[in-house]
């Protein structure tokens, strides 16, 4: 796996965060996004609402952290032998799980209490990461690569954009085909 | 110009947006966004609270609105006499205006209070549309050229991904070799 700058200092700092992340998973599944409320959150996690206020600001905040959390890859793109298998397959699954309706909400919730984009960028990173690990795979294999920011432009930017700003068409041969674009044509 | 799908009707309506959108701009550049409430809003603007919330929900629907008024082109894209010259020019000011703070601003706001993508959709057409009259243009010279959604994957959606999650490098340069690269490899 790649390194994760996400990553919190163990200890106290860690349980707290952990039981406030359960507590917010857990809550949105039982009683709906709508309704949750920082001092609910708290009384769940067994921390005291000044604790989420002083460590996240606002429950906005709160959310942002929890679905950068829910979006980090779980494991590396799988290897399928080939630059183009590999990087279609990866596209897949990104746009899938990405426009499916929890992929879409935690991707509005990381954007929407971020002042400083910290958040976001911590998601752009995670699908880099994703692409680098194909790309290292491919050149390793003696592929000629594209380079990362290409297939961020290319594969990244268009899925995203089109779930924030231009919604439909987001299907299966759709990543196929911008993968295909960036590999055929590199522009 | 294009029409404008965003016009509301005139009469007693429409002046009621119009002075709670002239309120709004107003009272941020006085006293800025953070102060910003309902009840200052409908105040400058001579409306009631239970007007605006009527009309638009909350405060976070009503910057929605006002941000994408601001993002409407306010004129068509300058013809200087080539396919390659309008869309370079185009993109270049494109990403002048959406990265600029003011631009920014308006993107967050725009996505923020905008539970059914509407005002999202909006801005994704104005660009859109911005495109169109380019390309119907190159494709009255007699010039070969890309389709509308070809350059929204290509040149608009790294700009606004770029914006929204990994910022940095998005000068005038960048624009350009989008451009560069649609036109010289489609894909």
């Amino acid at each position: 796996m790649s390194p994760r700058p996400m990553a919190r200092p163990g200890g106290r700092s860690a349980r707290v965060q952990e039981s406030v992340h359960t507590a917010v998973r857990e809550l949105t599944a039982e009683v709906g996004r709508e309704a949750l409320t920082v001092p609910l959150v708290a009384a769940r996690a067994g921390v005291t609402p000044s604790t989420v206020y002083r460590r996240w600001g606002d429950l906005q905040e709160l959310l942002s952290d929890v679905a950068v959390e829910r979006l980090r890859p779980d494991s590396d793109p799988e290897d399928r032998g080939s630059l183009r298998a590999d990087l279609t397959a990866w596209a897949e699954q990104f746009l899938d799980e990405m426009a499916s309706p929890p992929g879409r909400a935690y991707i509005r919730d990381a954007l929407l209490g971020d002042p400083d984009g910290a958040n976001a960028g911590q998601c752009s990173a995670y699908a880099a990461e994703q692409i680098d690990v194909v790309l290292a795979r491919a050149a390793g294999r003696g592929e000629a690569v594209p380079d990362t920011e290409t297939v961020v432009d290319r594969v990244v930017a268009p899925v995203m954009y089109r779930i924030l700003f231009r919604p439909g068409g987001l299907d299966a041969g759709y990543a196929r085909r911008l993968v295909a674009g960036v590999l055929d044509a590199p522009g």
